[in-house]
């Protein structure tokens, strides 16, 4: 037998405990002081906490929609599939339209990317919604255009897209300029739907 | 209009080229350039490279297994959905036990977390598999025990798990004996379902 903890609660008590001794969590609101550590926790890095930026707003407005049971609108199926729904106390649905018939035909016509295209099947329930963008900076792109253009506002919005061309941008324009809607995002290359999921996972519920 | 690139194909192109530009490849070798660049783009971090372990063996190993069709077990669903099924050019059944309705019973019996005991439903497919753990360390930690046991030899080991308590520590079990199975591990707290994914997507094909 090798020797290792076996104990999944005390696993994640001791995990958490960890990041929360080594992270500097001066900067961050006491509503999003649990999303910082499970984003943390996600990826094995505490210094990704200092790249979170988001809005004052933020913490309050995603647990209240959370809690109102508002649709989580998702860029990828890996978000929408590692979303707890245990956690889900508002019995949120969690919505991927990426994979829906026609968007590979209505990314043609669009002339760009299918993970931007897909979100054209979001408007009807873009009002209120939680977007959890973890993987393509053109859905985070195309989201702010379609605010641009008048789209009904989501409350919050997570943007946490990575990689190498367009990530950091994206992330930027929303920080920058967040159309009046709440956002956190992480600056820089790194994200992806595992910090996405735990921001979800975080504001869902107060149950560590 | 927000001025970005909306060209699927261009995006991966020039990410691939700018994790070429700027990464230490000279370590790794040939057969597994494909897969340090893809873990590198899921996590938009060139420095993880560094901190790949593997044996030699493990690049010729995944992609013969792969090929002729292997079946990818997967210790969360999170990697399952994440794999490219177009990529999958031997048809691969991809597995994930973690659901299966009497893994909760046999995790009280086992003493153990639920993605540990999951893996004893693998025992039937192990031989000659491809294991893809991009979650869990009491997984990793499980299946190592499994082999000192005696049971079959998967054909490549990707441990990837990631986080602050038995991560790194599973991993360093695995690098420092891998009971005669070749295996990719990134060493320390990083890890991934994203790493994983990208791992598998990597070996599945030649194609970028």
């Amino acid at each position: 037998m090798i020797d290792y903890s076996r104990d999944g609660a005390d696993i994640y008590r001791r995990s958490f405990a960890i990041i929360r001794a080594e992270a500097d969590l001066s900067r961050i609101p006491a509503d999003l002081e649990k999303l910082a550590v499970r984003v943390a926790h996600s990826c094995g890095m505490v210094d990704v906490i200092n790249d979170l930026v988001f809005s004052p707003q933020a913490g309050a407005a995603g647990r209240a929609a959370l809690a109102a049971g508002a649709p989580i609108l998702c860029d990828c199926k890996m978000v929408a599939e590692g979303i707890t729904r245990s956690r889900l106390e508002g019995g949120n649905p969690v919505i991927c339209t990426l994979a829906d018939s026609g968007v590979p035909e209505l990314a043609r016509e669009m002339a760009t990317t299918r993970s931007a295209a897909a979100l054209e099947l979001w408007r009807p329930m873009l009002a209120g919604s939680v977007v959890a963008i973890g993987n393509a900076p053109t859905a985070l792109f195309r989201l702010l255009e379609m605010l641009d253009g008048g789209a009904p506002r989501p409350a919050l919005i997570l943007g946490f897209p990575v990689g190498f061309v367009g990530a950091a941008e994206s992330k930027q324009e929303l920080a920058e300029n967040s159309r009046d809607v709440p956002f956190v995002v992480v600056r820089g290359r790194r994200g992806g739907s595992a910090m996405t999921v735990a921001a979800i996972n975080a504001l869902a519920t107060e149950r560590e």
